[in-house]
């Protein structure tokens, strides 16, 4: 257990720049002149004082992290921020009257930080300017969190085939152990975000928001975290250019963003547009989006126009785990909402600020099944399995395979959970996979025009295990549970 | 093309046999003096005369049989058959003034002979003896077929891991090609279902059924078919000794027939006790039941005996893929129908008559994934997956992966395809379900107070092609759609 020690150090140091973002809804206080700025102050004291605590008392404990330490950081990290994300929230809403309980509070910070967008809150537009930009900020916080996760971390723990994710193009991830340098790798995607962040808080802003919409909406988009500052969600501003807008920086947030650091490096887009995981997510949200689009207008629910302006940016924004919505799609057929919650699950890249499985590993079990139907029929046939140039190989397939039936089990043990609080069936089910794809709204009770505030305290719970689990891809976190980890 | 001739010669022959099966219904309808008896003597006489002229027809293409043949002639068997199982049915309802729209009859004789046991006939107490009998009788054929598929031909064309399937008690089948003596390696199998069978009809004759009723019920029950000849099923009999011997004759026949031939021959049960894929079956069954008695006792709805009566029957009915039922469960807390509905994708065992995707399979999935977790945390720990004393090989944990997959997709495509007919979700799934685990009763508008009568044609279609999938395991009949296939 003591080796663990070094763990809670490196928490320590990530809290105390945890800490630091706090500033920015400190800031947004002071700038619309809050009177309730203290509370900002407050949390930040706090936050800085246990990451100092932890730092300084366990100085002794400085040490190289092993591959095990790192299934334990991640862990703790998501476990143990929301925590310090949900303290100014806690205070902030009491100040103005509108006290939340800690369950609240830590499942919206849960929600923003894992960048599913899921929210327990209403009359959103009444809110001070300073929580609304913490609720967004968090997921844009979350989205970096995920980057170095998702290309830095999990690789080098080999989660569910997710070294397969440093694909031909990463160059910048060659570490096999973790060290703080491993910061230093995520850089590159960082520097991705940032410049990404930019051109759609600008582009927003040239579209037609103030500029704290148009920075909070951009938060929301580059991270797909989809909470709005708005009761009407995207619907508040009726504009088709702005929902144009987002549908372009929702498509492109949902790639791999090692790509565009690698084509940006070298100066070309070849290897970008080669990249079939690429080419398979980008194809599924423009196709999902036009089936659906067609179906609206068959129906004869709309004009061929407002079909595809709705069809296409409802299902980009779900299907790319974002969740903005511009209209209640509940009342569409049945067909268009649970078939957008499905595509949740596989239509974002890995290296991406997406949910869900991942369309590179279901392109992997595609391939692996497509062997083995023709094995059946030419048992002498076989050829590997290739991902681009690469042959792809067994043990990567079957991480993949052990992390889709822990995905699978998962989802199906918190909605029977859930089931046993007798929610109904399409709540139960579709809020779990909202929450484990880190989607956000869902169906029955919890759709894109409800709240999470329906759900009582255990249910919403349930849903926070649900957003973590999704977020730390599942393994990771189980495997703190077998009896392997703790031994030596 | 012309080499997939002899598949047809073969196809022939076992319309012959199939055509004197439909003598048993005749017997009932000369037995019980009813005069629409000549319907049955068409029948037979149109499925013979089919017979004769495939039989005859392609004399000159007798040949050995090859395990691309396979694929064909096993996915031709169950297509076809049910035409000639519907036929007697139109005529004889088109008889007695109740006349069935084939989509009805191919349903039904398809239900049946998939041992699915949904159907779209209602006031079944008035049929006539020979179409009730005919009704259940389908079971126990497709029962016969089901122990050939599962134990003779699946395993040689190696369609998802089924090689393990013959595991290391089931000496009789040693042969890897498609040869007339596949039927011969079976025999020991039929063997055990002819005395399940026998043993059944006596028990509930004794249990105070009357000898029509004891035999049509043992057909439902050895074949885990379920379809009932009353409307109220199960609950007919209101007799807690009827439903105990139901039970026990449920358990028995949701665990491998290879095993109890081997344990019969040797004398000794240690093999089949020993069997790990018979205990998770038993375990299952029997903890799932207890689970769902407590929960009805906890949330008061009956006293604890008989909430464990309830409990037990119906967990251990779905489960099984049976689908008999005493009462409509549909009124439980919904934890409790979901649940059995689940369980009855895995708790039966690979060469029972049961549905669904076969405990072995769950066993080697979760097995694999409890070692990817391991490896998560310890990287150079590998240790080979084991099923009982032998090490399950690579390529087999693929099959089973590949298989899982493709049962993934049809359960996902067919209710999709169905949600576009505007059924509403619960309905929809639930009924896909039900059909490709070839359980029988669904959830929503499809519970087992309910019959399929209420779906559209093309509804119904959907789950006929549903149950076909489920029965011939998917895989096999993907198979023919690959071009590979059709290549030499
Ligand atoms: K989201
Ligand atoms: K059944």
């Amino acid at each position: 257990m003591s080796d663990l020690l070094p763990v809670l150090r490196v928490l320590g140091a990530l809290l105390g720049m945890f800490a630091l973002s706090l500033s920015v809804p400190l800031a947004a206080s002071l700038w619309a002149g809050e009177l309730l700025w203290h509370g900002w102050v407050l949390a930040i004291a706090v936050t800085l004082g246990v990451a100092a605590l932890l730092w300084w008392g366990l100085r002794e404990h400085r040490r190289e992290l092993l591959p095990r330490h790192g299934v334990l950081l991640v862990s703790l990290v998501w476990l143990v921020t929301p925590f310090f994300a949900a303290l100014p929230l806690l205070l902030v809403m009491d100040a103005i009257g509108r006290p939340m309980s800690f369950t609240h509070a830590y499942f919206e910070a849960v929600s923003g930080l894992t960048t599913t967008g899921s929210t327990v809150l209403s009359q959103l537009d009444e809110l001070p300017l300073s929580v609304n930009m913490w609720r967004t900020f968090m997921q844009w916080i979350g989205g970096m969190g995920i980057l170095i996760l998702a290309v830095a971390i999990l690789p080098v723990l080999g989660v569910g085939g997710s070294q397969l994710f440093k694909a031909e193009a990463a160059g910048p991830v060659k570490d096999t152990k973790l060290t703080p340098r491993m910061t230093e790798t995520a850089k590159g995607l960082w520097g991705v975000y940032v410049l990404f962040s930019l051109a759609c808080a600008l582009a927003f802003w040239a579209g037609g928001m103030g500029p704290p919409d148009a920075i909070m909406h951009m938060f929301a988009t580059v991270s797909l975290g989809g909470l709005s500052p708005h009761d009407a969600s995207f619907g508040y501003f009726s504009s088709p250019l702005l929902e144009s807008i987002a549908l372009v920086f929702m498509l492109a947030a949902s790639c791999n963003f090692a790509l565009y650091f690698v084509a940006i490096r070298k100066g070309h887009w070849q290897g970008f547009w080669r990249d079939e995981e690429v080419r398979a997510t980008l194809a599924t949200l423009i196709g999902g989006g036009l089936l659906v689009a067609l179906l609206l207008w068959l129906k004869g629910l709309y004009e061929p126009l407002q079909a595809l302006r709705l069809g296409m940016f409802h299902v980009v924004s779900v299907a790319t785990t974002t969740g903005f919505a511009t209209t209640d799609y509940l009342a569409w057929p049945v067909f268009a909402p649970v078939f957008m919650l499905l595509l949740s699950g596989v239509a974002t890249s890995a290296g991406s600020t997406g949910g869900g499985i991942k369309m590179v590993r279901m392109l992997i079990l595609l391939k692996q099944a497509r062997r083995e139907m023709t094995r059946t029929v030419h048992p002498r046939a076989v050829q590997p399995v290739r991902l681009g140039s690469r042959v792809v190989e067994s043990r990567m397939v079957f991480s993949v395979l052990a992390f889709m039936l822990m995905y699978g089990a998962t989802v199906i043990t918190l909605s029977m959970v859930l089931l046993l609080t007798d929610l109904d069936m399409v709540t139960a089910f579709s809020v779990v996979l909202a929450s484990v794809h880190c989607t956000g709204p869902g169906l029955g009770l919890v759709g894109p025009a409800s709240n999470y505030a329906v759900l009582s305290d255990f249910q919403l719970w349930v849903c926070t295990l649900g957003m973590l689990l999704g977020r730390l891809e599942i393994l990771s976190f189980m495997a703190l549970l077998t009896p392997a980890f703790w031994r030596r």
